[in-house]
């Protein structure tokens, strides 16, 4: 399973020495005959747009959304360096287009690493031509690993749908948040779909996967899910779409469960809120707030601080109307504490997969966001860069 | 220098049995005189408001402002305890009203501790009548210390002005967050004002000092601010607004010095910014970023993730206009790196207080925010409750 999987793709990870550990940083995925397909893509929100996001929305728009290739280097984000940033993801896709035989605006570039550091542009020149004489049909696993970062293990996917496969890699392990979550996924698939519907069902895949997932609250420059479909088949849509959505939830899953430092996946759920956005805004002011990540890394049911994050979040909310549960266990109905059985909490707690349900009694908006603990090991991976 | 630093005030402290280790855990600010005085407060925006907050303002309306004592305990927040909390959080005015000779809407009462367990009210029934014999001149330090939580350091503050005194005392070690920290603070004067000027002031204050301080970006349901004003003299109100101020920010920056685990201080100033609103939410947005507050527990100035947290938190933004500066050293300008002198560079982070400038280069928006790292020593204080 990988991002190779769908018939009619080629890949290749090597160590081009942007690493200064000598594992592998660049990654190449193409279509096995180096023509273009159909490209779809999302991108970070952030405004601090790093140079490849840049580099790749301008050629998604000059080709029409064809792409013959992605290339992919990690160790270095190429953001916050200016133009001549923007000229090293511009050179890159000459030098890869050049060595695949098709035109520099059908290649595409993504870059993940350390921010505000000149790109080693030439190391990834000197580099390109060989690991485009290595691109095969198995070459997807070297691929995922060429992209990993802080990841531990590499994160690939392969959904075999009815007729049709979608592959996939993706890294990210922290500048996780919604829209997007600081990740780089690369999709492929044998099936294909007129253009606008590709790119709707791209963006709602990624809706309700990578953007329900947040690590940290921090939303990096570097973001981008790239999909590439050769159209060998045209299932129904919705099909296609489920798949795409099995697909990016899994290396979504993935990522929660290599996220820095983390001990425990925890899945948060607000139902009962006076809409589908308070819901998720709720959700997501639970998973993101410290001192609720702190009591998942201590196994501390302290529902408190869940009802203390709904009422400052801004959303509609009365505390008397409130229950918590983890796991199947209610810990609070009507805005206090009700007697509950300490042995089955206490079991839920303990394990690496939790669930926090917040019922706020009020109407039926739901919202999910899955989240991580805040860790010794979070601020051992983050607090210094050397 | 403490609350009963003004002429006319009386405190106190005593072990009631709240906290477990016999510490204390009940303060009494009174007047010297038992007689009401004007008193003005600002509450918490946590719509899960605990019950010593929903007391302490229908007080607050019912004597149009006046009051002459008020009853905190530390150990319990007398939050999410439903009807049973709102009974209790009366018990106490009224037992302490009797006390004292005054009416019970005329003492007003502050909780801090953990939320949803019920609060221990016999305790403090018990002890109130001791703690306002020994209501004393002399006994804000004890009150100061019997409103601690994590607090490692009692936080008391007088400023002397030209004719009259602003006392105060104050906790709050984390859940530290705009609208408002997490605290509690009493604050005297003897001087006085018309009730809504004595209001708007406080109002200044309160955000000029306390709203300028995020820990963890968390807001807690008990955060209470009450000042009493014995009216013995009625300065300028400019005069009075700027020692209330002084009060309030010197009482803050205590706080930020002694935050749960922190090892630094940081002052986050966004400057240049298409408005002061947008100047502070960027400000906000890189003080209360996991990745940047790891960052300043590392020593490392990473700026890149301060102009991707600016990036992306909504305000008007163009890269290539900023410039951030860590003490003196400017690492970026034009958003791309620039040769500095590291030296200082280093210098400045291995310190305890550490600037950081975001100048955006678009405007004259300013915005001041003041913040902790992100410390192994905080996951410590908040992983559990036991």
């Amino acid at each position: 399973m990988s991002v190779t999987s769908p018939a009619g793709f080629v890949a290749t990870g090597v160590a081009c020495g942007i690493k200064d550990n000598g594992g592998l940083d660049l990654a190449v995925v193409a279509t096995a005959d180096r023509r273009p397909v159909t490209a779809v893509a999302v991108f970070t929100a952030n405004k601090a747009t790093a140079a490849p996001v840049q580099v790749s929305r301008a050629h998604l728009a000059a080709s029409e959304n064809r792409a013959a290739a992605v290339v992919l280097n990690s160790g270095n984000a190429n953001a916050a360096t200016g133009v001549a940033g923007v000229e090293h993801a511009e050179r890159t896709c000459a030098v890869a287009a050049t060595a695949l035989g098709c035109a520099a605006q059908e290649v595409l570039v993504c870059s993940t690493g350390l921010i505000g550091i000149p790109l080693p542009v030439d190391r990834i020149e000197k580099a390109l031509p060989g690991a485009v004489s290595e691109l095969h049909p198995r070459g997807g696993p070297a691929a995922a690993r060429a992209i990993m970062t802080t990841d531990t293990v590499p994160k690939e996917v392969a959904v075999v749908a009815d007729g049709f496969t979608v592959g996939g890699m993706a890294k990210g392990a922290a500048m996780l948040a919604p829209d997007m979550a600081t990740m780089l996924a690369v999709l492929t698939t044998d099936a294909g779909a007129e253009r606008d519907v590709l790119q709707r069902l791209l963006r709602e895949a990624v809706d309700r996967s990578f953007n329900a997932l947040t690590v940290d609250g921090c939303t990096s420059t570097n973001d981008t899910v790239i999909l590439l479909a050769s159209d060998h088949t045209s299932p129904d849509s919705t099909k296609l779409g489920d798949a795409l959505g099995r697909a990016c939830t899994e290396l979504a899953m993935a990522m929660a469960d290599d996220a820095e430092g983390a001990t425990k996946v925890v899945h948060v759920v607000v139902e009962g809120a006076a809409s589908d956005d308070e819901a998720r805004r709720g959700a997501r002011a639970i998973a993101e707030s410290q001192l609720v990540k702190c009591s998942f890394f201590g196994e501390d049911p302290y529902w408190g601080r869940v009802v203390s994050e709904l009422g400052a979040c801004g959303i509609t909310f009365e505390l008397d109307r409130v229950a918590v549960t983890y796991g199947d266990v209610t810990v609070c109905r009507g805005g206090v504490a009700v007697d509950h059985d300490a042995v089955a909490l206490r079991r839920h707690m303990t394990g690496r997969h939790l669930r926090l349900v917040a019922d706020l009694g009020l109407g039926t908006g739901r919202g999910h966001v899955i989240t991580n603990d805040l860790t010794y090991g979070y601020i051992d991976e983050n607090k210094g860069t050397s």
